[in-house]
């Protein structure tokens, strides 16, 4: 059975194990005694916050159990990973003006942003069974799409993508009916990590208008295993990324005080079959920071229950494809591609993924003062799509 | 704990306890021992087929247990009901021309169909947190609403609808990546209910592009609590409704042999505060059937799992609008009032919905030479938004 752990420089303190050794508080080992964080989770904040501290404290070099904690430390290539939490509900927002207007201006250069942008963090409900942790390989999906010559055909998606996200996991609940106002929507967020949103160009197109993205996100999202807590990263707030004038003002029911963004440095790294063939290591093609994001994690989460909805622990939510405004920060191929195919170190060039593809998201939380600290990679590797079953 | 039981008439067989008394075949016994369906559920159409079949054996007037039997027997008005599954994903379709056309038409009177309408079944992933049984009070959500001269407030809904439509409830599970061909879709169909997607109408425009329904939908959806298996309703299978030349094929890997439509004849009440004060009953507004529907519940699932995404025992999937061509048959206010407010029989009028006013969904599966099926009621009132929390 999956356990929970605590990563340790390149180690992972087995938390189970320490629990039952009673090597941690009573009622946090048994918190963190079953295969995901789930009841952790629903202590909200303060839970995380106090295991934290329980920690340090027992790996502390004058700590009590330090001896006794070493002997539960596994190497971190030994584990194998899982999703962190069974998460009921997984929604997905578009926080970056930058992707936001650059795909946008295809349609309307005059009005590149879809019209509730500077309101509210658009978003849309989004597939929860179909995520996977980091590692597990992302198969090509069938479906619809739509040809030149204005017909619809059926087989692989063409137009596979990846888009780079911030994993948002959410602690505690409120009842239906019940809104979270910005001053409490800190203690929801329990912590971060990496998302692919897989995105099947050519399907998504195609069935999009009006209900939005279906079929062309739910064959795949891929999730970094490992959740940096929102304690961790608070030395990494920042003021919110600057509103142009013309937006207006934030709604004041999403206006909060203090800084509630997060400076994350997050790159995009592709690895083709030919370069692992060669031994290459994987080459970066995005490196973007979180800190420019319009939209917060905290108004994300005051926005999606302002109309009573109820966040659980264990929810998760996506911040959208995290571009920024420099051509490097572009954080999908839709929207590289409108400059045109990439050209890789090894010659070899890209439109959209090829089978054999992996794509591998890094991040750092880095400040002046600050020691940085290290996001799990999130991988995955594109396999063919299957055959129509006959 | 809520159990499982079986409605026999007025009356429901508690199951859990039939079980224990061992009048159940110990493995279906075992698949109905908890709170929901899920179980039962995860093993496909064959297990309520036997399970169907070992009640009607139960309570047959020879049958062993008969007498035992009708001592577990709970006078239906005692129960207190509950959703049937824990729901891990709740996907919403649009299964209705009319529906489609008839709200296209504002927009585009040439062309009034979403253009994917004709070639897929249209759908969004919607919320499962804020699902309800019948009976659950509905809190009028507070949201942003764009005004007609171009800003945007933040307050209670005042175009509150409802939508009416088809519940269905998935068996079985197809693993990640793997479709689910037309002929294996059938299988895939646990049961029906019914379903009210409230629907918040100001929050939604102003939202939905590009990403589709959001929090116009999120703040609650209201499901019937019985559950009328697949098995039940075989009698009641119809031809799809026919589909108009100009549309074109139906796309072949959504092509199936035999009636996979279903005869189902659908009613909305309404019943206001005035209403009920005065003693009465609830009004009828709208009568439609879901055999005219466009596309079938195997081809929402085929569709569903086209790209490879996987469908969990328990995942609940609305229909859509389930609106048909005559005035009459219009399944929610947004499409009655293109034509105006509605005139009740006390002399009320009604555009959107007001809090207090009580809606109520009836079903009856109806064709020639088959005992009719009556659906359990889908019914809640709309109470007061609350103040935004200070």
């Amino acid at each position: 059975m999956p356990r929970v752990g605590v990563a340790i420089g390149d180690q992972v303190l087995d938390l189970r194990a320490a629990g039952e050794l009673g090597l941690l508080p009573e009622d946090l080992a048994g918190l963190v005694a079953g295969p995901v964080l789930n009841s952790l989770m629903a202590r909200g904040r303060a839970a995380s916050a106090r295991l934290r501290a329980a920690v340090s404290a027992l790996l502390a070099a004058d700590g009590r159990g330090q001896a006794e904690a070493a002997r539960l430390l596994v190497p971190m290539v030994d584990a194998r990973m899982h999703l962190p939490a069974a998460v009921a509900n997984f929604t997905d927002f578009m926080v970056s003006r930058d992707h936001s207007a650059r795909l946008g201006a295809r349609k309307n250069p005059a009005a590149p942003l879809p019209p509730a942008f500077v309101h509210l963090p658009v978003a849309y409900h989004s597939r929860a069974s179909s995520l996977s942790a980091s590692g597990a390989p992302v198969v090509r999906p069938n479906g619809q799409r739509g040809e030149a010559d204005g017909t619809v055909s059926f087989g692989p998606e063409r137009r596979l993508d990846f888009e780079l996200e911030l994993a948002i996991w959410i602690a505690g609940e409120n009842a239906l009916g019940r809104p979270v106002p910005m001053r409490e929507a800190g203690d929801r967020l329990f912590g971060y990590g990496l998302l692919n949103d897989w995105s099947a160009r050519e399907i998504q197109f195609l069935e999009m208008v009006p209900l939005g993205p279906f079929l062309g996100k739910s064959m795949a999202t891929t999730v970094s295993p490992w959740v940096v807590t929102a304690e961790a990263l608070a030395p990494f707030a920042v003021e919110t990324a600057a509103r142009p004038g013309e937006d207006g003002p934030v709604p004041a029911h999403l206006q909060g005080a203090g800084r509630h963004g997060l400076a994350i440095a997050m790159e995009v790294w592709l690895e083709t079959a030919a370069m692992r063939r060669a031994g290459d290591g994987p080459a970066r093609i995005t490196a973007t920071d979180f800190a420019g994001m319009y939209w917060t994690p905290a108004q994300l989460v005051t926005h999606h229950a302002s109309n009573g909805c109820n966040l659980l622990p264990g929810d998760l939510l996506g911040s959208g494809t995290c571009s920024g405004p420099e051509p490097g920060a572009r954080a999908c191929l839709a929207e590289i591609m409108l400059e045109g195919p990439l050209t890789l170190p090894n010659g070899e060039r890209r439109g959209f993924l090829e089978d054999g593809d992996a794509v591998v998201f890094r991040a750092r939380a880095e400040a002046p003062g600050a020691v940085a600290i290290g996001f799990g990679e999130c991988r995955a590797e594109v396999v063919p799509a299957p055959e129509w079953p006959q």
